[in-house]
């Protein structure tokens, strides 16, 4: 029988600083499927001279973001990246929310995933997300809710999209072990919220609280005139990449959700435009200041969920393009892989092991000669879990010392 | 990180005697990287006939000695091989060092790793390695600290090599957990021994003892006028590959490190000649008495750590010469492999997967016709740690029961 543990101490054992530096160029979402026309997936439809030449001069393979068959989420499929196991750091939501919008968390912070919704006359959820208001609506409604004080408990109310909104609980002695208000389904009252264990007392009372002044607050607002959450959560404590792996970690994303998730290890999150180009620019200009850089591309995911295969073809192609600003810097080891698969013909995230690629003048070059998926199943990295990627690149980097005697 | 942890009781469980054959031939550090001028590792260049047959017939692999991107030491390299958990199972300096100089320890004893240094005259150490005195020096000074008695504990001061020595302390009521006396550093005073628990009081009482008559003891012999001790450790309990696999196992191997590394699994150590014909003769000689051997072969780790490519490739080339005479025994299980991979080029163990053959009449042969690093990634056992290859030897000889009904 095998069990399988992460063992971040191991590492932290052997791991040592140096001058050489590792670039994890994520293109998220990069792994599809074939065109039912081509036979084709988006990665080998897209034209990539220089992920290509990448390939044949490195090692390839696929990856496991969590294990074959599961479907990651953002989170979960980043820290395997980043080499924590996505099980046992599982971010509650209300965390994963916050993070989304780029709300800086405190280590007490207790944060929930928020709905308006609507009830009717005798109380009962009618719609669990009001109809779908506007995202401009949802703004105006958290302006309302936002800023309350309740017995000494600051609280944030943020918009998210639509329907949705963050909740952010700052206060002494709160503690997030508490249910969710949500039903989970429609005809039914709002839950109460109740105390997991007996620290989180005080947590549930101002829930409820909240919850009681929201909808008085929201009376006149149909249809969201109630509130639900859900997903109460702290920011986890995670080792930080720098205690880890003794790097100084820099990421750069366009996007809010994956600057949060660099804060959550550690990194330094730089100022960056959103554009590909602006991305790599960025990378340029702070090359010098650090040894371990996250460079995240997010138009492939976004096409992928579109189920749009032609735009994300040409997004790997823009990043493709790219490739030379990043490769001329001559990084000692650089990794292009993604976090999770989103074909464009499941318009959504997947389960499909995912294309890796690692280049240093130290791998044993294996006889993969284009950027693929078809092609990484022969690559001599094997089939492994996201989670092995930084030691792997810590090693080329050799940042790595010996394991015993 | 991910270790995989193999269940010894499951094997135990199911593991019989019988009267087939299984024979590991490790070919220490074979695994390599690419000369820059041909673009083959030494075992791609080395003219290896026998080896190539043996791949054709047999199925091939690559292992990972510990997990991807960790280098090993020779320990927990070998440790992987014989099936037990390397990380679990991690052995402390002081054991390995006794090990190294074919030391036998007692299930008491504690050993530790000694340096001779040298001390100014305020105390502080100014060389840690007392300028590398010579090995007959060593020899010299360690007759002058050997054989004390403290308090009932008996010493053992034995020489390594250059500057370094293994103490041995035997007696009732010693512990492991003290701390190093060594500072690691040049410019301050070797540190007092601590107990780390309570149970070791004692040890580091007479610990500290022993460092001071040492200092008296060497005051007059300049450089070396002092003794730093580190990695305090006891033989660990492992069950044996008897108690495990139901085996009668033997070691041939011409160096004290890993006839140590086979004492501490239980193998019958077998005399030998230290020359690779010599052990292929040892093995001839008792291939009737015993159902399991580990065959240890040194000279490509010692040519890959000299950086010498060239010699490697010849030492390997002598391996496969000399394979014949295994061969035709006719053992039912043959595994040929490495602890780890010590490429010439990095003149040092390394983190690159080592190429495996089996060969079994009851293996699934793939397409792999020759015994290499690039082709062994296309072959039948795929990539994985080096912790299941004992149970898959013993599966190839038909050791195995079924498990659950």
């Amino acid at each position: 029988m095998r069990l399988i543990i992460i063992n971040l101490d191991l590492i932290k054992g052997i791991s040592t600083p140096s001058p050489t530096k590792i670039v994890l160029l994520i293109i998220d979402g990069l792994g599809g499927l074939p065109s039912l026309k081509t036979g084709k997936t988006e990665l080998e439809t897209a034209n990539t001279p220089n992920l290509d030449q990448l390939a044949t001069k490195g090692i390839c393979g696929l990856i496991d973001p969590v294990s074959p068959g599961i479907t990651p989420g953002s989170t979960p499929g980043h820290l395997a990246l980043f080499g924590y196991d996505p099980v046992k750091f599982n971010i509650g939501r209300g965390v994963v929310e916050a993070m989304g919008i780029d709300f800086d968390l405190e280590p007490g912070d207790i944060a929930a995933r928020g709905n308006f919704c609507t009830v009717d006359g005798a109380g009962l959820v009618t719609d669990r997300r009001a109809g779908r208001i506007s995202t401009e609506k949802c703004t105006e409604l958290c302006q309302l809710l936002d800023g309350l004080a309740l017995e000494g408990v600051r609280l944030f109310v943020c918009p998210v999209r639509e329907h949705r909104f963050v909740v952010v609980f700052r206060g002494e002695g709160l503690a997030p072990e508490v249910s969710d208000s949500d039903p989970q389904q429609a005809g039914v009252a709002p839950r109460a919220i109740v105390a997991l264990n007996p620290h989180a007392d005080m947590m549930a009372a101002i829930a409820n609280k909240f919850i009681a002044q929201a909808k008085i607050v929201l009376a006149k607002h149909h249809p969201a005139n109630m509130v639900l959450l859900r997903g109460f959560s702290r920011r986890p404590h995670l080792p930080t990449m720098s205690e880890v792996y003794k790097l100084k970690p820099a990421a750069i994303a366009g996007y809010p959700m994956y600057r949060g998730l660099a804060k959550l290890v550690g990194m330094q999150v730089l100022e960056t435009g959103a554009s590909i180009m602006e991305e790599f620019a960025t990378l340029r200009q702070n090359y010098a200041d650090y040894d371990f850089f996250f460079l995240h591309i997010k138009g492939t995911d976004s096409a992928g969920e579109d189920g749009d295969f032609d735009r994300k073809v040409r997004i790997i192609e823009e990043v493709d393009n790219a490739l030379p600003g990043l490769t001329s810097l001559e990084p000692d080891v650089i990794v292009v892989t993604s976090d999770h698969s989103t074909p464009a013909l499941l318009k959504g995230h997947s389960w499909h092991p995912v294309p890796i690629l690692l280049y240093s003048k130290w791998c044993r070059a294996d006889r993969v000669g284009e950027f693929s998926e078809s092609a990484c199943i022969f690559g001599g990295l094997g089939r492994f879990p996201a989670t092995q990627i930084m030691p792997l690149a810590m090693a080329h980097a050799l940042k790595l010392a010996k394991f015993g005697a």
